[in-house]
């Protein structure tokens, strides 16, 4: 059980929320990255708690301190660990997992997968605070990708049921990566954004959470990364974003909405200008056979709820085998979309860097 | 590029459509099964062409020919290869694809990735003739797992509009699984069936094609299997089911459903009878936190519709770079979903077999 | 436990002595090469049993019959497949293995480890006829390593106290690898040659046999192949060679000689002849720090007598836990020497080549 | 590239000698060891600088920092990631490496591969300081294999000339192993530990180095731990034993000596007392087929003299690309066998509890 991600990078990432500190460790990366500090902790600061209005009152400043890897703020062909401090922990709040485990956490199975010998508070490792090393690692990928005309955005699709408009599957809307990246809440119609928000305190205030989706773009991908079958690039997007805690569903292009389709008019017919061959659809979300095909990738992540709400729950005391209630207390985000994008980008970077490290 | 699956077994899957052979290679098998060689052979002849009157008139046998690996029909611990025989090959029905690459398919991403060197008849190893060999894995882990009380089925939920009803959630139907191995179409509510049968027929007469959607529960896991992050278990499922020949969405329990779910009603409330700790509902799809949590695991595929059309599409003349016109002959099944639920149960076999080994 | 080699290259290697087949499966070959036939062959036919008259009489012709990833005679990027049938086995000859385990052989710990539940006729999967795919794998790269100007000799040392020249360390002897092919007995100084022949025919007269010891020159590297720990060329390069049955030592360059040196002694000093930099010793073996430094690799591989002895050993009825006599009767090499020397260069073509791919 | 270590196991080293850290990353260790840090410190102190009055008198007090994977002293499941403060660095000792390469380092074949871009400050990333980190991973393996009646010993068999005595191959010497891990010298002969003072301070004082052998033994080992081939037991240990800079040898057993041997004399004959199956000789070091067969293993590895002498050096000014003369200042270790020792103990302990995880 290595729990590393990459054919070509190995990323893992290390400790439990309330640990000293949690990190990353990635092998593999190339030498020769300038690292721009200043781009990264932008990236890690729209991932931490705290970041909108609409999350978790807990701060964390999430500042990556590199360990090895970086030599002269250039990336130098080692293995790089970095780690975060996690500050601002309040253990005390987890004690009643280890008896009343909560619904829609892991908590059951951990315990019983490991004799109730595992450290659950804060969630443990399977806390979505381990995203924030997964960041380090994506924030490093994002720059070696840029480096090379790949960029990468995304933004919440919707939010219960309201929605965002999608991308426009055939462009390649770097401008509008950019603007997402500086939005508090990271949406393409600020109106569907302003009634996402409504939903979301709406749920907090009757201490209930909500689910929603993300959407990614890649664009400026060369034509013919990924393999068929085992190595094609839809599993080896898929695998690191089920990764994600929380995330229940991955499509690509049209996904689910493709089933419905008839083949004439879910195939993207290819035509020439002359000079390239494109297509003016893009159904497929930019991989066929396992391969980018020269269209921006597109695929969608279903998140769920938080799970952790202050509503009253049913749950089982486990010590005396009866059915209780719960109530969770502490500082939850009620609905982890908005601070999730960040984590979407960084994980389809890894993704990419090591598509293109096949080569 | 080891094209490799697994973290325990090391699955490869070897040929292309129009080689002489196609076949397998499975490490890490464990030592002592016994092969009931019927049950295999039936699991490929659901997924044969030519199995349902639905399909490809092309038929093929697909007899596993065991090289390595079985001894006196017990497998002995080694690695485990097997071959099909290709018959029944028609190379000349490819040539056209180099100059005037399908639309839908890998051939256009494919000829730009290896300068036009690359086997493409029949689709070469981007065929879905390789989920053939993938069978014969699946076939031996589903026997793996039959015997330790671990069962799975699938069945077609939707073809374009027309919906089968949903496997209950909570209940491990392993009555239903083995009836709907034995009905010519795999759905839970013949009427629907009949259904579906009529929009396959009426896509087929109009030289179009349709997608669908698989749904697939596993019964019988164990808490536990599966880890946090980049081993957990949705993404070990994601990653092998994507490796499927036109996959183009995956997700568990309530999936992309489960975004507009709030906290109070997507959370799975735990209760206890005195002796077990169960859940009512199952909007997690048996997994939580990247483990199983002994509930059923209940995942759904989008199958695109097949891209292989007798209407005429709109694609390049790459020697001349001009738009063309271009009508595909040969045999194709107009719906993949009737051959395709034995792949998906292959599949899953396969990720669980792996899973368990974790141990 | 997945039995392959290769940080690139994924190379496996199945079967048993006494099953129909024995093959090997490789994944990661590079597409393009075409294949000499004639050249495969005639690097099985100097592995082959009966290849020489110092060795057992038993015959197997040893064709090599590829599944896979070999396209109108080129290497076509897909997992190469290949099988050679087993013929002429006596399998009645090895039913006391189970009783009575042979000193020097895997019997006892195999019996042990796998309950008595184990295929050890012919020496099952520990017989050194696997190294028969091992030499299809060797002879692919051997030829793609040609093409790039990388080529590799062995000869032999010594047998017992019978010694041949040393390989000049600094000299690329091409013309040499190319001679030492065509000798039946693969030694430099024919001489010696004659001394080691009587000293295998005094072992077989007195129902003995004898070990001795390979060397081996590759030349043509280019500088700064491997890396530094544990991907370093050598052990990337003994991890092949112990995987040779009977190897009980590897060196390089002095090898343990280099042990009793001073460093003023060891080390290679460089000089210039104004373009390039040099060395006019090789103590190191072409190695330092892990990687290729630009000089001709070269080390020295021990090998056992041949375990398989006509002369009685003691050894143990299991059945009875007393202890008995045994002579092993069959056809068995006394000297396994001139039929190693392709199997090392093999193993070393294939270090080589996955070396080679990390780039 | 992923310069890591283990079937099961995953151990990567990082950092360069003169960075500000060094450290370890080792995922798949397992849960519930009580982690003993005055065992683990006792350790580090053997191979850190300044350990002997024979090495460097340049001192590193090398204490781990556990980052992640211990909590509250004991290994709890996760990725364990240790790290050492790099002190009493001169770095200006080294400008010079980048235009005369050392005879014997890694300088040249690293600037070629590198383009001149590689940090190679005290070595870089192939300093010999890098195995303090192994030793961190092997400390917790020592420990963890004692819990399981697995003891390892290593000695110092020779260093130039003069030569300790043997261990005893059929006996589990644990007892010694704990006297040998006091001695400043590791030795069973003290007088000859004497000569070899003699030996080392001869050579420190004519500012040269000197090579030697350490013999490693390992008791208690269950029987058939190893595979056959790949993933033989001999091939795993050399594979990280040559990852140790200065190793040129690895032997098994008799080694190289057994090459000379007839089998009858070189097959350890079985015999029973009636309860256990024994052998009363070990010339293939407790290891037949790839698997341990339950002797103690036995090995000795070759460790060339230390490259970085204070005698004059012929060497190369790339810069002018002429001949010069070299010599090198700076605090070196005459011997580097006094420290390799608890170095080897490390990588054997490693390799067997990688050996052991297979199950």
């Amino acid at each position: 059980m290595n729990n590393q991600y990459g054919n070509n990078l190995t990323l893992s990432v290390f400790g439990g929320s309330h640990d000293d500190e949690i990190g990353m460790h990635l092998g593999g990366f190339p030498a020769g990255l300038a690292v721009d500090t200043d781009a990264l902790l932008a990236l890690m600061a729209r991932r931490a708690p705290g970041s909108t209005s609409l999350g978790t009152p807990r701060r964390e400043r999430d500042i990556p301190i590199f360990l090895s890897g970086i030599s002269n703020g250039v990336t130098d062909g080692g293995e790089i660990t970095a780690i975060i401090k996690n500050e601002n922990r309040r253990s005390s709040d987890y004690s009643f997992v280890y008896d009343t485990p909560r619904p829609g956490h892991a908590d059951f199975a951990a315990l019983v997968k490991h004799g109730g010998q595992i450290d659950l508070r804060g969630g443990g490792k399977f806390s979505g605070r381990l995203t924030a090393p997964l960041c380090i690692a994506g924030g490093l990928c994002l720059q070696y990708l840029k480096e090379k005309g790949i960029e990468i955005g995304a933004h919440i699709l919707s939010i219960g049921d309201e929605k965002d408009r999608y991308f426009d599957p055939i462009a390649a809307e770097n401008r509008l990566f950019t603007a997402l990246k500086k939005r508090p809440l990271a949406v393409i119609d600020e109106a569907a954004g302003e009634r996402m928000r409504a939903v979301i305190e709406r749920a907090r205030a009757e201490g209930d959470s909500v689910g929603g989706v993300a959407e990614c773009m890649i664009a400026g991908l060369p034509i013919g990364l990924g393999e068929h079958m085992f190595d094609g690039a839809e599993g080896r997007f898929a695998s690191i974003l089920f990764s994600i805690p929380a995330v229940k569903g991955v499509e690509f292009g049209d996904g689910f909405g493709i089933a419905t389709r008839r083949g004439s008019d879910a195939n993207d017919a290819f035509y020439t200008d002359g000079v390239n061959v494109k297509t003016r659809t893009n159904h497929c979300g930019g991989i066929l056979g396992g391969m980018t095909n020269g269209m921006p990738v597109l695929f969608r992540v279903a998140f769920k709820p938080t799970p952790s709400i202050a509503k009253e729950q049913q749950t089982v005391s486990l010590s005396r085998m009866e059915n209780t209630i719960l109530s969770i207390g502490g500082r939850h985000d009620p609905c982890i979309l908005p601070r999730a994008i960040p984590v979407v980008e960084s994980a389809a970077a890894i993704a990419v860097t090591d598509l293109l490290l096949d080569q």
